[in-house]
């Protein structure tokens, strides 16, 4: 029973286990049930959700309000599908209030989700205050009930626009930090930074560390050797799939061709996996 | 108002319009809503879903039963966020039976279709007996009441097993075409057929005829040669989309890289087109 409290509480110890500074966390992000069967197929330890990726393919824009009831009834269906654990990106929670966090961490972890990553930026332009978010990730936890659940706190500090040098967002960074693991967060996660000695900084901080990567950032192996615990890709993989679909339908439209689909997954293996 | 009545009238008319023999319609096949806008914006003039991509996003086969009312909100969220005719794959109508089949096309044309594909087969093994098809074929037209609707009426002749040469094959596809015809259906859909000795045959029948193509199958330019009026590409583009999302993950767990991720559309594109 992908539910039951005793199974999710031994996936929260594993998906606990898998940040390890020596041998991170590898998230292949995914965003609906056949990504991630696909994903875990490839030998995935666990997986996690792209809050962009099932906003695009619910029909949302990133950052809007998806909401809490949209995205547990995702995390639900792919928990029922796939035996490794399932962090969920909750974005800002879904509500500024920290009562409005604690329910939808607990409408995610009810639906067997065993991590989330909860952000602290409040508009695009702004951050709510370190005490603000500390109180949020406290009720993230509360919210959470007698459930374990990793958080994953994750700073906007290096994506929020503005004249800070790095040096001055590593040091904000590193005050949220020791606020945000007092709060009970387990990991801070700083989409944005990838500059090596930048990293090398904050994970000398108080919580381990997540990082974000793409197309060109620094190797897994890189990463490791600065001891980071939890690489993720975001939503890089959902922007790739969908420019299969662009680039297939164009082709077919101009060329009359087929040819954007000849790399796929044969129909007889999608369908066993998700039978 | 996307669902408003008469606007879906004029989608219906548009997509009735967009079957022509010279110049038919082209169906990059969608599962979601991100898949529908992205080809949508790729200049798509209508779209299409693939029960296979729609059900294995959700976490099931295809071919099982996914029912009506989850088919229904996929199509419902899709018809709100783009602009062109949706036309969609209902498998066998969620049931064997015409009440049932007229309820599944009753509830994806409120959603928004303008179209449906229903097949003939009755397991994996066997169709449906001509009159039997007829029968639900005839209840699909009522199920849609006073909104117009294309039905695209799907014989898995060419896709069952057995002893039949595709000469017997043909006959059979002809006499059904008679037979569906006369219940309310507007085109038949042959696929496993993409032979154009024997389309031309096909062609040569009652019902304009709709196709289903793949990489390697014919183009196209080929295929308008012999007069069909539409192509699809089914779960090509699924396929092609989630075996992204599988060497992404098996390039991240091993070579510690996202190249794979490297064709993608951009983020910010993204999310301007679903706002």
């Amino acid at each position: 029973v992908p539910g039951h409290p005793s199974m999710q509480e031994s996936k929260a110890e594993t998906f606990a286990r898998l940040h390890r500074a020596d041998d991170p966390l590898l998230l292949a992000n995914v965003w609906d049930v056949a990504s991630a069967v696909v994903i875990e197929a490839a030998g995935a330890a666990a997986v996690a959700t792209t809050s962009a990726g099932v906003a695009w393919s619910l029909g949302r824009a990133d950052g809007s309000d998806l909401g809490a009831q949209r995205v547990a009834e995702v995390v639900a269906r792919i928990t029922a599908a796939i035996s490794v654990p399932v962090s969920v990106d909750i974005e800002g929670g879904y509500g500024s209030s920290p009562e409005a966090v604690a329910e939808t961490v607990n409408a995610v972890v009810r639906a067997g989700a065993v991590g989330v990553n909860l952000e602290d930026r409040r508009s695009a332009t702004s951050l709510y205050d370190r005490s603000e978010q500390a109180d949020r990730l406290a009720a993230a936890r509360a919210g959470a009930g007698d459930r374990p659940v990793w958080i994953n706190a994750r700073t906007d500090v290096f994506l929020i626009n503005g004249d800070a040098q790095t040096d001055t967002r590593i040091t904000e960074a590193l005050q949220r930090a020791v606020q945000y693991k007092q709060a009970g967060a387990n990991s801070l996660f700083v989409p944005g930074l990838v500059d090596l000695e930048g990293l090398t900084q904050i994970v000398a901080g108080p919580l381990p560390v997540a990082v974000m990567v793409w197309p060109g950032a620094p190797t897994v192996a890189e990463l490791t050797s600065v001891g980071v615990v939890r690489i993720s890709l975001g939503s890089a993989i959902a922007q790739a799939a969908y420019q299969v679909a662009n680039r297939a339908a164009k082709e077919m439209l101009g060329a009359g061709t087929y040819d954007a689909c000849a790399d796929s997954l044969p129909y007889d293996t999608m369908n066993e996996m998700l039978r």
